[in-house]
């Protein structure tokens, strides 16, 4: 069976959604739109040594180049209705490719988002995802409208999936803690972009944006777009026992603070809305520029593309 | 300038265009999509030494890839909306990125469809295209409709592209046509999906496909989602002349039928309709699967993927 056929085969059954209404196998993909509703869509990518390491498993490449797609519809508050997968391979080995595909098929139930297109050529492996979703007309969480006042407000622990990544990488270790370890890894292995609380925050969140490159680095990224600064209150940033027990306390502030890959969503509410369960506040927003409140200053801030 | 300064330097304001609600800046763009319309979206990659070699202009690069996908929307009867762009690159070098921003600029402007998302990373030299469009809902033209006594056409001559890459390539030679040569080569390199009249079909055509693979490849995947055959008119074939000129009738005969990437449309219409102006009829749909009418079995039947 050729590495085509294999594609095929691997990859079939993963276009139906509720609005697809014509899936792979013709020149394109045909989708239908809610009436009022506008299109959102955004592409990611990742490549070896940059974004994983020759030793991540398939299935991980997979979900996680999926999940990184998805936190920024989640980001923008929007339902997903489909994504398109182009992948470069440099070796036909059918057991990577069954284990990759594993993962696209878990991402594509996860995140309620099916496969509508996909392009395989030769080359170094490299994976790119182009995810679409929609909003109703008028509405989407940007970045830009954050306002003097408004809860600064964060959808989970941060600095886990940072520590994952260590343990993933082999360079950082925790034998005496295997069950935190564990939980560490599944959390940069497999984000949970934040899908409902995004489309939840549609009605009330001022600026959103997800956790990708860092929480002070992606928050500085909404205030500068909003043009306003911040006043973080270090204490009250939600870091895991977990992350706690394997790192200590003051490296795990460090991984909270500038520690990429998270997907958890940091959002801005005026300060009359209730703070969604399980959410937050982390600080607020204030008419100076800049971040104030950090007993240190972060050694990194966030992930380099470059 | 760091590559990323200048990649948002020569990247910018392609983002708008009618549909545009939010451009490139956020965690996502956001479109609108006519009312009673669905969504049309396809992939293209293509790599270094795959797709085009180290000699290959930027420029034509870009143009090439933005192309080859936008003629899947022409395919399917699809008016572009917008597009994203995975570009992964191994060295930091401006002005390759400028000749390669210059090709992206063109095509934007040319197929009228702006660059709502875009994704860098550092990586062996490969680029990923989705392209999103929209047709009136229940429209769309598929590969499946082709009905016995339908005509079966072509929208311009082929081979064109297939010659004018073994020129790039440089294992064809033209030297005593030198504006053969021009053509020719330009043919391959700025290729001209066929959009407006794609559009047109959509109220007429019973099937539509784009020759990328080669005109028997393409109308093969055709007649097999229609369940019918074909039979052929090789001597209705429209041949450039500029093709004969610089390879002989025979040569080009075998280019037009399996050479691929020219992006013209081969689609099939009712007899009783006309046949658009420019287009060629060059067979029929008949009952018996398969391709009959050829004088010789071409040697090589499209491009192969993998």
């Amino acid at each position: 069976m050729t590495e085509f056929e294999l594609i095929h085969r691997f990859f079939s059954g993963l276009d139906f959604g509720p609005s697809t209404r014509l899936g792979i196998g013709d020149d394109a993909a045909i989708l239908d739109i809610p009436p009022a509703h506008s299109l959102v869509v955004s592409v990611d990518s990742a490549n070896e040594h940059t974004h994983f390491s020759e030793l991540t498993l398939p299935e991980v490449v997979a979900y996680r180049s999926i999940a990184s797609a998805i936190s920024d519809l989640a980001a923008m508050g929007a339902t997903p209705i489909g994504m398109t997968l182009a992948l470069s391979l440099s070796e036909q080995d059918p057991l990577w490719l069954r284990s990759f595909s594993e993962g696209v098929t878990k991402a594509v139930y996860a995140f309620g988002c099916p496969l509508v297109g996909g392009d395989t050529t030769k080359g170094p492996l490299s994976i790119s995802v182009t995810v679409m979703g929609t909003v109703p007309q008028g509405f989407g969480l940007k970045r830009s409208g954050a306002t003097v006042g408004d809860l600064i407000c964060v959808s989970s622990s941060l600095g886990d999936a940072a520590a994952g990544l260590q343990l993933e990488l082999g360079t950082l270790f925790a034998e005496e803690h295997p069950s935190c370890s564990d939980y560490l890894l599944d959390r940069w292995s497999y984000p949970q972009p934040r899908l409902a609380l995004g489309s939840d925050l549609l009605n009330s969140a001022t600026a959103c944006i997800d956790i990708s490159d860092g929480f002070l680095a992606d928050l500085g990224h909404l205030l500068q777009q909003s043009g306003v600064g911040a006043q973080i209150n270090e204490a009250a940033i939600p870091i895991s026992a977990e992350l706690i027990s394997v790192v200590g306390r003051a490296q795990a502030l460090q991984l909270a603070l500038s520690g990429g890959e998270d997907y958890e969503l940091c959002f801005t509410l005026p300060s009359s809305v209730a703070v969604p369960e399980g959410c937050s506040v982390v600080g607020q927003i204030v008419a100076t520029m800049g971040i104030r409140g950090l007993t240190n200053t972060p050694v990194r801030t966030g992930f380099q593309h470059f």
